[in-house]
């Protein structure tokens, strides 16, 4: 999405069924759709929201150039009356959604359109594919990071990335994830969040050897030091190499504050002991360990356990394409439908699947929090024109297992809405954040877990509740 | 990569080595560098190249703007004399690379660049991103076409891809790889591949109830009419009423030749077998069965063998994302440089790790191929000044179990270059192709490998021989 006009970026069905709604005079009817997901990536507990901000621009910008209408046309698919309404055809209903860098859960509405049909079905597919692909690689960092334990992780990922764009946006998404940086320069300059990098074995490979190769770098470069020590032998020739420069520049009075080496192959839990040895006895304790290579959650947090010396850690295809997970299940249906004099309808899509059957009407999300801890308690779906005021007590149950029940004692909660106004009568009315924002909030929400969801292997599962309004609803239609 | 102006998606390495190589005085040298890969994707025998014409169109418009330019200042890292080199800095150099669609395996050097040393470093990050992303979905596409055994297979995908390039070029490649269609509308649009759909689970959903919404939409579209029977209940309810459907658009004289229904839940197999002899029984043996839902090659391939009553199958986020192995691991090495009285060095990085060891020296890779079958026999590493004659007999041997040999009779090959000019002094020497055309061509390189290396599971594994004189080059420099 390097530009922002995304127009065509749609699935085909949807352009025939616009043209469906359009002859069949259905075309301006109002039409609630939500936007969720049934699972979390990655056996995760949780999932962050994120690529708003792009969802947005794409919608600002939705219109059909004349090319866009020649090209259609000449599918001999689409009539002319069709093509005229879609000349004219621009976003004009309304959207809220969770802020963007928030912790969301399975089944929540995350966002909810509400405009006239035809509207609401085109935007569908490139809906799904920003905040899909987003979402699913801050959620990776988020899960990334907590392995890190607070070490800054960088993003390194963008030459496995899937094509320019998961680069870039991912990029942007790994860093609302937790990222402290990023290897990928265009995203530096488009979210003005911090670039990462040092040299390549290219760079030691171009000279007669490795000594002379970090020497000439660490001569161009005052500010920081990194060098890579991995092009011929790690133990036997990288770091004494690179300790031979150290002590250089040391005795030269020009050694940065912020240098170190990077291991980018071998074992490294072995390798980063054995070189944080050979550096701390050459009188380099403050060197750090820069690691890289095939790194994901599960192998950090074994490298931590098995006391790894690493303090910075470069995640590469593993994090840019959430190797173990590469899709988020996002999908987008109607629940509700403009009826007889203007009144909207429930809708739900049953399903030989349970988990397949969607929640009815137009609806809220209520998040609860522990006023002890500031941690979430539990979240409500609603049904849009429900109050839970906080100064009562209130009984929520699992939709699922009914008997799961938990009383919110009054004075010991507060209750947020999470859902946001982000477009109201066509026009944007949420104002942009900064990646660095973004990154911020997403912090104090991952800071609202506790930590048995944060878990990375079969996490505790946060209680989503249906009000009992909404589950009535529910089951009345399903027996229906 | 909507647009083509990507020269600042790259790796921060990238610049910091390029000012490095500028202060030492090294940028203008002229370097080598291969790209190659070291396992196919997914377990498969072989992998497709794809991406070529969005590399080369990356490098022609390779250019710093002076935005660009301001923000690398703005990093406080770069020098003035060196952010005014980059101001001018365009492609000089040449490039060979495969024909785009063609197969292809491990360890071959499937593009080769010779720059000066400072553009060479620079293209690295951007030319992986392209063709790791799309050879990855080139290479999942033949394979679920072959699975699909000559059904055609559709595209559906765009909702999961990571982004809209991710969508976008990845239909692209999809097709070349084999796909017939895709749903993605931009795709179809600029790169004129046939696009397919029908209607969603909405479009059911938004009517009183399915057969009114059927006939709605059969009314609305005269030339084909696809039914999507899963939005309640397939057989009891969406198979008879897109039956009725059939029956009255029959009676009416307007039932189009290509009509048919898709299934995108449940048990395919079962619902396939059910669906169809419904649809038989009741006068409709040339409908459609397309079904969707969780498809990759290994399930097709078991639906097939259970006797699935399919016809076309659109598959979705498994193709789009390639989803058991979503990255594509291609690499870019260093293979010489210029050195004294501007000869040519060899380099190599060794490795602890065998395999990681990369081949020396200036290469071209050879194919050669059964004359009788027009079936691949071996490809063969050769360093670019070796010629090797049909009208000889020629032994080639497994550079990593080198007694096993291979004596290729002459009369009964034939030989062939594979690496073709894309750029000669900077300009671009290469005619862009259709992708129409890129999948033809694919379509007889698949064609050119034995049924033994496209077997899905545990395939055989093409012999990739390095000539002797390059076996010895390499050999000798590992020892020095």
């Amino acid at each position: 999405m390097l530009t922002e006009k995304l127009t065509m970026l749609t699935d085909f069905y949807q352009l025939t069924m616009m043209q469906g709604y359009y002859k069949s005079n259905r075309a301006d009817k109002t039409a609630v759709f939500d936007l969720f997901y049934r699972a979390n990536p990655s056996g995760s507990g949780y999932a962050v929201f994120a690529g708003l901000e792009q969802a947005i621009r794409y919608i600002e910008n939705l219109r059909f150039t004349n090319s866009d209408l020649e090209y259609l046309r000449s599918l001999n698919i689409f009539d002319s009356s069709f093509l005229e309404a879609l000349s004219g055809l621009s976003f004009t209903g309304e959207i809220y959604a969770l802020p963007e860098g928030s912790v969301m859960f399975a089944a929540e509405p995350i966002v909810r359109v509400k405009a006239r049909l035809i509207e609401a079905q085109l935007i569908e597919t490139a809906l799904l594919t920003i905040l899909n692909h987003q979402s699913l690689i801050a959620t990776k960092a988020a899960r990334v990071c907590y392995a890190a334990e607070g070490d800054p992780v960088l993003e390194f990922g963008l030459r496995r990335a899937q094509g320019p764009d998961a680069g870039v946006y991912g990029a942007r998404a790994a860093v609302i994830g937790g990222c402290a940086a990023t290897s990928n320069v265009l995203a530096g300059q488009m979210f003005d969040i911090a670039v990462k990098g040092t040299h390549g074995h290219s760079w030691v490979m171009t000279f007669g050897d490795e000594y002379e190769a970090f020497k000439t770098y660490a001569d161009c470069f005052g500010d920081s030091l990194t060098l890579l020590v991995d092009t011929y032998n790690t133990v036997k020739s990288g770091v004494p190499n690179a300790i031979r420069v150290f002590q250089e520049k040391r005795a030269a009075g020009s050694l940065p504050a912020n240098y170190g080496i990077r291991l980018d192959s071998g074992d490294l839990a072995y390798l980063s002991k054995k070189a944080r040895k050979m550096l701390d006895d050459a009188g380099f304790p403050d060197a750090k360990i820069t690691a890289s290579s095939d790194l994901d959650e599960f192998l950090i947090s074994q490298l931590k356990l098995q006391g790894a010396k690493i303090n910075v850690w470069g995640v590469g295809t593993n994090l840019i394409t959430s190797g173990d997970c590469p899709s988020f299940g996002g999908v987008y249906k109607l629940s509700a439908i403009e009826g007889e004099g203007g009144v909207l309808v429930p809708k739900l899509k049953i399903s030989e699947n349970p988990a397949k059957v969607t929640i009815p009407g137009v609806k809220k999300l209520l998040r609860f929090y522990d006023k002890a801890s500031g941690k979430i308690k539990a979240d409500l779906i609603a049904l849009a024109d429900e109050n839970f005021p906080e100064n009562e007590d209130l009984t929520i149950f699992d939709p699922n297992a009914t008997w799961r029940r938990m009383t919110l004692k009054a004075g010991e909660y507060t209750v947020r809405e999470m859902l946001e106004p982000v477009f109201a009568g066509g026009k944007r009315v949420h104002k942009p954040k900064t990646v660095a924002q973004l990154r911020e909030y997403c912090q104090t929400e991952k800071n609202s877990l506790w930590d048995e969801y944060r878990r990375l292997v079969n996490p505790h599962v946060l209680p989503v509740d249906l009000s009992l309004k909404l589950f009535n609803l529910k089951e009345k239609m399903m027996n229906e």
